[in-house]
């Protein structure tokens, strides 16, 4: 996995919406940025973006062409990630799809699908929080009933 | 004008974007969050809302009801804004809408609306940066013109 | 309330620790830091301290004893919180106290008190994440329960 | 006191060292800038000036001109700074300027002017951190002695 | 040294001191959060540890078994640290440890240690800069004595 | 290139602005900083250096003589940039310096010397904002020009 960053102190701050979708769009595996303070007190952005070695070359020249940045850096990174599984689970919203994360054959973690409790949210008109609550309610019987095997 | 207040920390960061567009929904003017650290070492949120006074109680309601938090804290603040109008520039893209601030009766400055210059690039395939700068061009020489006058 | 806010720009992070516990200790409500930048390029933090009319002295003085800014600002907030009542609920680990929040009367979130969650954590010898889980599971029947009454 | 503040999103970055001197020049008592997020994923920064009454409405005027933004908003603060007087302490590089708090009477805390630090360091090749040290040294005595009297 | 770092968006800040604590007692060497933006406006934290070789295993495991994280990355840093002695210092709290730094043979650098600090401060009730003032000066006296042999 | 960094937890915010000075002036390519926490809830300040590889033991020596820090680590970084071209654009004001960089022989973008456009600022007494957008029409007008050819 490649790291490529770029400090950025003289774009529009309207434009990292868009640049975040055609980031992600050419394969980048996450984005993300953090505030840096540069010389003469210049408040600007680090743009950090993580992405596979093939797709190494396309996310620098995104980034060049995109930014107002000159230059880009990048670092080889190791990674270390779960083993994770969707699965559906049933709940009074219909069927839900959870990400499962396991470590050693046994499940060490869940989280539901964000897209699908907000689309749920809005359908029914409940607070999103409420949704995850009774995602998690429904998610964790199963879980239990699962381990208890 | 009103600024309601809530330190989070402990809601998913999935709900934010969700947060803001129900936020705004309801009327407010403007809402924003700041990195905040709270005692226990608690890397946490400080949502910040803007509001007029007939919308105070609603979006107080909303935050209470959206987020994790216990209570909210507001204020009053006064305000001092430019006047300012939406107009029309015509460019190589089509017309677009230019929002323009005067003082005293002059220019002082001027901003393409951002989701229009989003659609040119996406259709025409051009950065957005170039986008804006065609028409910060266009409406540089309009603005030259008018104040000929 | 009263918000009472310093900047300060040449204190050693080591103390803040102990100052959080020394200016909660005389009664403040709430206290937190935010990161801001001075003239100058100089990296510095904001202390932002919550408290009653009855505090205000205490705590202004406290924060120009304690640390080193010259001076201290304060501002007057209202507040809308949610009424609250502190139940036990009975899980594997024994019984835990969950802070629960009403909004005209029905539940509207809860969620369990920290220490305990992790004094749990510790004697049990499990992630603290789990512990809120299965913490979370019991609130979530019992709150099913009295609901459908 | 008054508190002028302003999200700014569509900025050059480079500006704010120009802008700090700019609003300094014309009477604010402190500028600093804080890290924001607004929506639609937009880093931006709030910019947050401190002034007197009289100089509220001249301030404002000047972010309005000097920085992007279309409004500006405000509040008044309370204060309360502790007595300091300007002393001289005679060290190895010569009389430096101490600034000294005082809380009932006596001495609460002391800083040494940066500017003649910083021409010290420079004028003497020794790192500022040394002479710090040396000035506070030399000040420590002089605070010993007056509060043995 | 290895630096291992995961984003965690969807965390309970209250579990980070917990975390804190569980990470530097398997041996690691630092810890430290930032605040990032991750796509769709989520406020998240970026989570960097520092180990060693031979602890980057566990560290990873720990990291991924108490949070939220579905993986984490690392990278191989290189190091240059100035050596360090604990010596003792006498004051009129006592002996205080300090650690001192030395380059090419001569003390560069020196601090108190924090936890010692705030001990006295809580058993004679004085602010703990004072202690850090007091301290200072007498580790001054001897430094200076110790270079002019 | 290599990236040098160290976390400063306990240094006084004013001497930030003299070490970027004193680390640009011995060859540093860039210097930053970010806001960051450390353990027992304490406010930091991670400082990054970008250096050649000659210049970089300079750089380690100069971060420990500085600052307070007991040690720095670095890693190498690679780098992308793009082609840059100095060029001179007439502009009201009179000729001003344009950065502008290429892409496959193309003008990708382009940017005007903030210190340039400063004194004309100063000089002319007019925003700085407004300098820019003056001097970018005259560079929009030169760039459609050389790319019509």
């Amino acid at each position: 996995m490649y790291e490529v960053e770029a400090n950025i102190d003289d774009m529009n701050g309207e434009i990292y919406s868009y640049l975040y979708d055609k980031i992600l769009n050419i394969g980048a595996l996450d984005i993300y940025t953090q505030s840096i303070y540069m010389k003469k007190n210049r408040p600007a952005v680090k743009l950090s973006v993580l992405c596979k070695k093939d797709d190494l070359d396309k996310v620098c020249t995104e980034i060049l062409k995109e930014t107002t940045t000159f230059g880009v850096r990048y670092k080889q990174l190791n990674r270390k990630v779960l083993d994770r599984k969707i699965i559906k689970i049933k709940t009074k919203f219909g069927n839900i799809s959870i990400k499962v994360a396991y470590y050693d054959g046994r499940v060490l973690k869940y989280t539901p699908e964000y897209e699908e409790c907000k689309v749920i949210s809005e359908n029914f008109d409940i607070p999103i929080r409420k949704v995850y609550d009774e995602i998690n309610y429904e998610t964790s019987k199963y879980i239990k009933l699962i381990s208890r095997k």
